[in-house]
């Protein structure tokens, strides 16, 4: 069982490639609602999303067993993916002068598969999905060659916790000028995909911040996590959901995660209206680019923040977790202006 | 006439109100290139754009005479805009105590005129352009009432040359861990509205770094610095240009700034496509909400790379002078996909 201790061989592990990312706040916001937010921007990590993290460790740890024990050495790393996980195991994998495959449905965008090219992977498309998984799990049965998958894995987990281990040692943005404040807060809020990222921030944060409240948020339209943690089995999605949170269109979590999310302190459900808020009045007011995974999150926080009984101020932790938008999702969120109607009246 | 000194003492007046504002590289980016291209996020500064510096200079300013002399002391301060100088000034007027009155024609949006009331400043509409200046002009007559001008003005100009002051003294992102190396940059690119981002970078480099290049960057559908610079005189536009870079909309520089723009390395004017296609990339590759005004300049910095004899290696700095697009500009910029061609293939 993946523990504290792993996420922290994983920040030693990946610490010399990734990114620290910053912690920002809007000031407008928190007026407006009468309590600090505070931003990670893992938008902003390697690849443009918290990814980089897991599949960094994932390869680094290989690497590290190949020089124990010669017969591990990876001598070749495949991964399956059209999203940001193809990005990060190319990425990962470059890092460490190691070949990468990468296999993806040939409908991907042309600038997603460039990207992976550009970080030095060979991209083999297939038509169908159900053959890209079939080749991935051929390919990996080749001696010296290492699936990374996108959560079901104890090394991606860890290594995307230590987006949370970062974090809740960070100092608030505003206390920069005291930087050996250690901040607190009250509930950190982070997308629920597969549910890798979830999980990681609940092992890192009840170790660091035992009493800070770990919550999941869900599309609506993709709410598997949040049916099983409701039924108490997996609950899995016959089709892909048609949610703008393209991160969170996984059909189900696996036993691994659910064994974590089952024990969150809370998990919201989003509908795609609140998706579209969101994406656009984080763009605006945090001037960054927001996957509409990332944005739905607000959502959650507005949902947990009104079902509290006391008013007090509280802090809490979003984590926005990639910034890969394509130009017909960014459209879409774009359509109708919802600028114009604050979040203090859309919530009142 | 304004000098480095003055810079120096913006940058101490104005530090415990602004971000120290990040400086992102993308190596995708930098790769395709072949060149390394740094980018100063004045997005992220407060109100979103680097006219926090230059409106909280102006304020800090008179209330550091008006310390010495009680006569002198501002009880008011106001200025007309329907942009991001609004807010700035609003801003920061706020941060000093003091009462602000933003006067804007009756159009403004919705969510710009918010955050400026956000800021605690008060706001006047008026149908007509013509008619918010007459009125921001009666109301500066009254005593211990500072007019904060846009860019025609000593302090506004300082305070934005703090951009340039700060890069130059921090260290190249790749190098975060020997944060003592020194960055040298060959050439400096910031966007030209009505000239005082330029004039104060201008100051700055040539102070700093005397050998780096300072270029500025202007639609070519508001060409009027360029056509100054061409001509010697200062050439006015007759109707506010129609450009997507609503930041450099501005009429005409001032003899102020073209004391400064006569003497830049170089210039470079950008049509609309490519306002449009570096808005959509660099969005993409730095996970930014960046103003086209601010996307435009990268445009200067191709056609730059292009008139170089030499093949080797740039270090180029970028100014990313703000943040705020509006729903509708959004949707221009993003009407058709720009990602699938790539800037190395644009640019071929």
């Amino acid at each position: 069982m993946i523990s504290f201790k792993n996420i922290q061989q994983a920040q030693a592990r990946i610490k010399p490639f990734i990114h620290q990312t910053p912690v920002f706040s809007s000031s407008l916001l928190n007026s407006w609602l009468g309590h600090d937010i505070f931003f990670k921007a893992e938008c902003l990590q390697k690849v443009g999303a918290f990814k980089a993290r897991g599949g960094c460790n994932a390869v680094a740890h290989l690497v590290e067993k190949g020089q124990k024990n010669p017969a591990l050495k990876p001598r070749k790393i495949v991964a399956n993916s059209s999203g940001n996980h193809a990005q990060a195991v190319a990425w990962s994998a470059q890092q460490f002068h190691i070949p990468a495959t990468i296999y993806m449905p040939s409908n991907v965008s042309k600038v997603k598969a460039q990207a992976t090219k550009s970080y030095g992977a060979e991209i083999i498309l297939a038509d169908q999905r159900a053959e890209v998984d079939a080749m991935v799990e051929e390919a990996s049965k080749q001696s010296g060659t290492f699936w990374i998958p996108p959560y079901d894995h104890d090394d991606v987990i860890a290594g995307q916790g230590t987006v949370i281990a970062e974090a809740l040692i960070q100092p608030f943005p505003e206390y920069s000028k005291e930087p050996s404040r250690q901040p607190h807060y009250d509930a950190i809020f982070a997308p629920c995909g597969g549910g890798g990222l979830i999980s990681g921030s609940f092992i890192a944060s009840r170790h660091l911040a035992p009493t800070t409240q770990v919550i999941g948020v869900e599309p609506a339209l993709g709410n598997d996590a949040s049916r099983s943690r409701q039924t108490g089995t997996i609950q899995r999605l016959t089709n892909t959901p048609g949610t703008l949170a393209d991160g969170a269109r996984t059909l189900s979590i696996s036993e691994r995660t659910f064994h974590f999310i089952k024990q969150l302190d809370g998990f919201y459900e989003v509908d795609e209206a609140a998706i579209i808020y969101w994406s656009q009045w984080l763009a605006h007011l945090l001037k960054l680019r927001i996957e509409p995974t990332s944005a739905m999150t607000m959502d959650g926080v507005m949902q947990w923040l009104h079902s509290q009984s006391s008013t007090t101020r509280k802090k809490i932790l979003v984590v926005l977790s990639g910034g890969n938008i394509d130009q017909h999702t960014n459209n879409l969120i774009w359509q109708e202006n919802h600028l114009s109607t604050l979040p203090a009246d859309k919530y009142a």
